[in-house]
């Protein structure tokens, strides 16, 4: 299933008479070859947050993060509640 | 199913003796509540991976962009394979 799919399945209910909310999602997946590879997400995450600023207005409390940290695998997601 | 889910099953075969490819995938989904919302995603996308850029020596020919539109939903993934 390719990610596209994905968001298609995982879409909001159709859009009522009020316009839907606006949402934005960012999710940054790093699998590495070794273990002992550093992991810079945390730091890359904060960095993403302020190109996503620079084009729609973001408060923190409308931001909820994700992290999800396997063997080898860190997954990172950002899901945004847009000003509607 | 949760996104973590869908990394976990897409995952590489089983790193062999020799390391894995170390891959990071940035994807960003923006949901837009009203349909004549403009579309930032492909500036986005450029500045996300100049964030990239910083924490890995990423070649343009190591970044594949793929971008789904369709009525209120741009999903865009980049998926970059890192030096090994």
């Amino acid at each position: 299933m390719s990610i596209f799919n994905y968001f298609r399945t995982k879409r909001a209910p159709a859009a009522s008479a009020t316009t839907a909310k606006e949402r934005l999602q960012v999710i940054v997946a790093h699998q590495r070859g070794q273990r002992n590879q550093p992991d810079y997400l945390p730091r890359m995450q904060q960095e993403i947050l302020e190109v996503i600023r620079k084009y729609v207005p973001v408060d923190q409390e409308d931001v909820q993060v994700q992290v999800d940290d396997s063997d080898n695998c860190s997954v990172l997601e950002l899901n945004v509640t847009l000003p509607g």
